[in-house]
């Protein structure tokens, strides 16, 4: 092994339900992953140190560098790091790392977020998903011209635009899907449990997205189909993700091929969304947020 | 006092979550009204004949005719009642009444619900606002084409027609807006309790609705404007509330004056978002459905 595969970071997503860390190689390997169901708003007294240590543990910590995104550099996070305003370079969200003290050698740097106001002048955020849109940045077939889609509890779409991170809306898709079927009426007649896609199901959805009467009338169809057993209860979910992914998918003008970026199973729903609707997409490889980290990293001369 | 204000009939409007009983005279008044939350829902063990005989203590119930509408009369109330389909005549109704086994000397009925299908065949489906419905079509001022809307948990919009009840849509605004402030993540900035409406706030949420991005990405806008200080906490709900109203309320194609059905301070909101929308509207009655109720009983001849 030679001194490329050496550990020279670590790369941390740190986010508002979950903590990911990557030991990262000079050239920019991961060496390991690991996650736990340890984020922010789970870490005990704002014990985010203790907890990092912990989770370190085994690692050559000491000697290497830190380089954390996500809501830890919220209000509730470890420190409160301004949001930059887009449009934003790659080489400006160098520029603006903030070190947390912290005491160790090595030191602790969190990215800022990113903010963007639309043309009415509201705000719209986004913690974590830059690292990601950093790392597709640097993907081999990226053009300095692309739409990134990043589903999610809070969906991003994102512009990019001559190399640059332009502006960027959030849709509010898994947090809506989970509160209507695990609190609402919706749920009442679901199965429990995991299911595999039901693609039928899904893209009738979709086309129903695309029908007039609004998104609020549309998912009542989700509680009236299987009320007159014209929708089998397992399929039930996939036909609300299918109006709700089809009406914020519709809400975004796109251009050219969009690069989708989630767990490869939401990624292959939107991908396949995207295919229902005419527009070429596809997914992206995993670890995009720790291949961002580390091209910040190596970019502010902070590796080890 | 006339043989017209001897009580004639009980009224009942029995729906998911509330029971409200109206005394009701031969000539329509309302004698006396009662409200319990023993919606369908928590009468315990399906009891709702013990139920009902205890919310009656004190009326000369053995006496009179019950006519009941709402959830009773579906798979989880007293006795399901197959859906009646649109276009839908008064009379149509009062030939559809359903009777309970009850073993009374008088009988007690249960009107039926409604359906419509729309375009595409999907079904929707309503019970117990079609007696409010038979109760505005009744209405001095009403005409025989009218927009009614009935906003709550599932808004209806109805299109009645040369008297008849044409079709109509549901909208869950107030499913979505109670989920995302009671468990979703915008509802961890809000105060608790109730307050007067913030009509700018409101005003604002209604525009917002009108301008692109879509129903999922312009919600998004009530966690981060105040995250950015530029709505204050107790004008989140309003401005929430403006969104998702607008949204329902430019989804329906209306025509002339609409009629707003609903307690007192939610028909007053919906009259200000139709006037923001500039669509007259008036706030109609209370009290409808057990107007509607007794009209059905007199035309059946069941009255006391």
């Amino acid at each position: 092994m030679g001194r490329g595969r050496d550990p020279a970071l670590i790369a941390v997503d740190w986010g508002t339900s979950s903590l990911r860390l990557y030991l990262m190689s000079a050239d920019g390997a991961v060496l390991e992953a690991r996650e736990a169901a340890e984020g922010i708003m789970n870490v005990a007294a704002g014990d985010f140190a203790g907890t990092l240590t912990r989770r370190l543990a085994g690692w050559p910590a000491d000697a290497l560098p830190i380089l954390m995104c996500g809501m830890i550099g919220s209000r509730q996070g470890w420190r409160e790091v301004p949001y930059l305003d887009c449009p934003v370079a790659p080489a400006d969200l160098g520029r603006a790392l903030a070190a947390v003290e912290s005491g160790r050698g090595r030191g602790i740097w969190i990215l800022p977020g990113l903010r963007w106001r639309d043309g009415a002048g509201v705000p719209d955020v986004m913690r974590g998903e830059e690292a990601q849109l950093l790392g597709a940045l640097a993907d081999p077939g990226a053009g300095a011209d692309m739409d990134c889609c990043l589903p999610g509890t809070h969906s991003k779409h994102v512009r990019i635009a001559a190399g640059r991170i332009l502006s960027f809306s959030s849709h509010m898709t898994g947090e809506v899907f989970a509160l209507l079927t695990r609190q609402g009426i919706i749920g009442r007649l679901m199965p429990g449990g995991l299911m595999a896609l039901d693609a039928d199901a899904f893209a009738a959805g979709i086309r129903r997205a695309a029908a007039p009467g609004g998104l609020l009338h549309q998912i009542f169809g989700a509680r009236t189909l299987p009320l007159m057993e014209e929708l089998p209860p397992p399929a039930i979910g996939d036909y609300l993700s299918g109006i709700l992914i089809g009406h914020e998918l519709r809400a975004t003008r796109w251009h050219g091929e969009v690069r989708v970026m989630a767990g490869t199973e939401l990624a292959a729903r939107y991908v396949r969304a995207f295919e229902a609707l005419g527009i070429p997409a596809r997914a992206m490889p995993a670890d995009l947020a720790a291949r961002g980290l580390w091209l910040v990293a190596r970019r502010a001369g902070i590796l080890a």
